[in-house]
């Protein structure tokens, strides 16, 4: 159970970081959309590993193979069914962990759930795991575009060094350098840190801000299925995720209503808000405007130093650390964040397709 | 839709604010649960509006009324139908906004979802909605209990004056002052703050912090259904929730991994770790030590002051403040936010019965 | 668990024999539907007990209070809350069984399950907990209406009496004779045979036929939400219903694939069969054709009859036959049937809608 | 949608007739459990074409790849991936058919439900999906073997052919016919009637039987997901299938309660009933007793016979009987119906875990 996600638009993951490789399995597509396999190539590359000299050294080419549901380059229907190899596993390389817990992975919470696990690179815990999320984000992603719904992230924040007012920028730019930044300068700062940070072998955490544009009004769920309240979740359901916050978040709460309330006022023929505080969404329902949020994420627990841990016998150990791992995964997590972003956003929109009768 | 939270231990819940009342049916409570109707009508009690002078002045005794699924003071396994009658609506307080829509409510959103609604007190829109969540928590908690588990939330900020480190104190003593902060000198000034914010006709944010103790380890589901994604997005999901954290949260990505990491050490006989920033949860299960989180809310929208607006035929007009509000939720929503939290935690805990073969 | 129906229009029952009362949330009601009380009311007449000489004489008017979802006479698009109260329950007719098995009831299934239960009429099994299913498929049906789709079922069996090819009967007029056959004639020795079996203090089983008319080409999910699949689980989820079948059923096996193919043929602008042993399903999808389908119902388990069975304390005893009941449940299950076709139905037509996408 | 299974143990299955391949997501098995690959393997040897020279020609070996799931050859309890690959696809083979609606098929259906359709072999409506299931059933069939729960299916019926009491027999010797009939005499009727059959170039029905043994009380969920119900719902969903009945089944109507009441007595130091017409199952939940129940199949619409039909323009055309098919699908459909009855049955067990605390 859990690995399944959506309500009508709905994707069913598995694999495992140094199993035979990963998939997907998104059932709910609606039928007739052509299938940009370029696009989704493009949206694999910008999270897979290896991909620049901040990121793992492991090399996975990340290649999909469509198995069902695609015809004559379009979707049917029915379910697409998505397979990605594993091919530069080192399986070796993890020998020495089988019996250990590494401190603040999943090792011990997995081998407590259920009694013994594929310690291999984490098993089904690696964030290996989230490239069937954005192979299916990418397709999901293909059917917004239809719809003129744009989602664009970015990196806000490594360490210390934050990119404020992250809206101003044109996010497309965020692309250009390797820590996904859409400030150049800052993006310079963060790539120093980042370096430095791998070079004590160690870790750092970070943000990532998000944008869903031309969201139309009236998505979302009461009461329990708010947009944000999924948007939530599926961002914590990132590896590493800890905290989300959308529109004026945690600081929001010093503010004055009469400062925080965004008043209507007619935009051409629609109605949006003066101010946009609200992220958007007004009662877990979307309002036209722009939806915002942050994802914050701890830095990642593999570093490369020696730590005093316990194995499954409960004897004291030491984790050596050694292995390919990322010092930062952020700049990795923005097309991660993106991709969940579209498939929550995607599937609020089919399920309000059903609310009203087609009749009226 | 979206009106259901929960796996196995499922609430759905309906009603609104004007009309004849709210409630909850319950499915999938264990059988031989002793209903204590005292501990239901005491959570209650702590939730209702008009409990002390920083709240609305509505009136309502939210008593509850049981139609099925208890037997001779026990659950018996089928679905718990819950009522709580409205007695003091005062509907024609809002006849001044029937075709306005008010600023920040979800008047817009509603209108644009579903082509009309009812107005009276925002509808299902009300944060009145959150009584049925409550008595539904105050069962998951009489389940908790049974289990040893128990859920303790306070208030650590409003507005700018915060509370730091809530978890040293006795979280018992926040029941002690109107605000509910485990700080009496800080309590003090939290309710001058929000005194001075009523009698300015405004309104004024703050922060609920909650701690899950004694929670097993092996709770939570890879890989959307982890652990803290649900619990985000039921917090979420209450009404005025603008963000989530839990462990280090925001302020954890600054950290260096070599710092964050909980190393693992036996306690007596179990394994549990030297720091906690994880919050209790490793990749989405939970660890066995403390889950600690904090939910941010926004200044409620209903000010006592005159705004303008935008009215359904898309006129300008201007929305003027009366009625009864809440000057600062935050208070009133820390039972909801342990309501949430007792919902999340024994979904899960059911859950997890179920991975495990009973035979072995 | 198991409470709960419907994928958009979910309901959610809750409600024992004997206790307080009954109830229903449903969940996903489009919005602005005119709410005919006078309607849900006939349906609930049509249903409820003491409603002739050959049903029980328990007496409940069933009437029922709508508590939410409702506003100025229609459906807002949240949660329709409604309650039925018990009015004419004598618990203590029951008193006798309190600790007995009867044959062929669910009371040691039950009890096996649970532990214990609320033995009074059978608690949570009567089939009175299917008054909230007649209650919101009334709902169903007058949304249905606006579509254009119609539902209705007749009595076509009763023991060994038979009503052949029932849909070449004015089925309206089934509503004129008490047990509901279309055909009068048919109808009188089905009324005999009743009330012989009432005399000997015995029951007998029967068959409830029904038929969905103008049903738009379309609906069904592949593969395991076949329209007939979910149909069939709906059906059999009634209280003693022993089978299921659609379009040629049984019978149809003996044939030939050469005979039984329905030929496609144009009628008028539009594609339709000119047989229909499909029953208006192909692959699990309607094809605009009726869809026809039979429910077997079992002689019900309680009768004026003192039969051994074995007690909670595994002792030898006597159930003895007491009580009110009704001797043929097959008049009664006419709504029933109807009401969870309309849940059906309704609930494929608003999936489908989220098919493809509105903008196309 | 509609692609998925199961609440606890849930698969998702995806994949056409002649695309790359088949396969299934099995999210929810226990962990721990030894994976029998020459098990699984036999039972997809059962269900697999061009078995017997009275099935299809089509070759297929149906071979399994597991990607996921399983480590050190026992299940981890994340989800199992599993691919089959298409290897005998003639996808020429249907060129004539590619713009017409073939008779009886679910190509209109589809075609209308979707715009378009992936007409070679059916797509996704053709019969070759239930691979993944039979996939998924193996593994569902090794967790209740460890439960001691067995499951035995055998064709009772063809044309009009009957085997009645099929419960008489020694069930695994319908293994030892290409018709899998228990009664090696009647066996030999049935294969001739098929061979005759084909030489006519039409098909023909059948019945399958099923019987559940040494399933314990209390699986089942009041009061929509009855045992029956889900079991309905699951043979239902099998291609071609018409009719479901447990139990006494449709013969059950004819009888007086007095009659088909099952009465409770000792059996050892359980407690039984002395007939079994309930099936197994009483009010939706497990007695303990045999759970035995029949699916009705239709003569299949595939014939080698010319047909009047229309095409996607709406013209009248003529489609001819080529190709590969089954005069008789029923043997093939014996290893489906049991693997989807393991499904079920496991499903409920499962389910049935997380009802008590298991604390107590």
């Amino acid at each position: 159970m859990g690995n399944n996600y959506g309500t009508i638009f709905k994707i069913s993951t598995f694999g495992e970081s140094h199993g035979k490789g990963l998939g997907v399995v998104i059932d709910g597509c609606p039928p007739g959309i052509e299938l940009d396999l370029d696009f989704i190539h493009h949206e694999m590359q910008r999270r897979k590993p290896g991909q620049s000299k901040i990121t793992t050294q492991r090399k996975e080419e990340d290649e999909i193979s469509i198995f069902s549901g695609v015809f004559e380059g379009k979707t049917t229907g029915t379910p697409i069914g998505i397979v990605i190899h594993n091919t530069d596993q080192k399986s070796q390389d993890y020998s020495h962990i089988a019996e250990k817990f590494r401190p603040s992975h999943a090792d011990f919470t997995y081998h407590t759930k259920y009694g013994f696990r594929d310690y291999r690179g984490g098993g089904r815990s690696s964030a290996r795991e989230t490239a069937a999320r954005v192979a299916a984000g990418a397709i999901a992603k293909l059917v917004l575009k239809k719809l003129g719904i744009q989602i664009e992230g970015c990196v806000t924040q490594i360490g210390a060094i934050q990119c404020p007012d992250f809206q101003k920028y044109d996010l497309s730019k965020a692309e250009e350098n390797i820590v996904r930044c859409p400030d150049p300068q800052i993006a310079e700062k963060m790539i120093d840190l980042v370096k430095e940070v791998r070079k004590d072998g160690d870790s750092i955490g970070g943000v990532v801000s998000c944008v869903i544009k031309n969201c139309p009004a009236g998505l979302g769920e009461p009461v329990f299925d708010k947009f944000h309240a999924e948007l939530g979740k599926a961002m914590l359901s990132i590896n590493a995720a800890k905290g989300f916050q959308y529109g004026s978040g945690f600081s929001g709460v010093t503010m004055r209503g009469s400062e925080h309330n965004d008043l209507l006022i007619k935009k051409g023929n629609k109605i949006g808000t003066k101010t946009n505080y609200s992220g958007g969404i007004q009662g877990g329902i979307t309002s036209g405007e722009d939806i915002y949020f942050d994802v914050a994420f701890k830095p990642v627990a593999t570093i490369m130093r020696d730590q005093p841990s316990i194995d499954i016998h409960g004897n004291e150990v030491v984790v050596s650390g050694k292995g390919r791992h990322d010092p930062c995964v952020v700049p990795r997590a923005v097309p991660i964040v993106e991709a969940m972003a579209a498939l929550v956003t995607l599937d609020f929109y089919l399920r309000n397709q059903s609310t009203n009768l087609s009749i009226d």
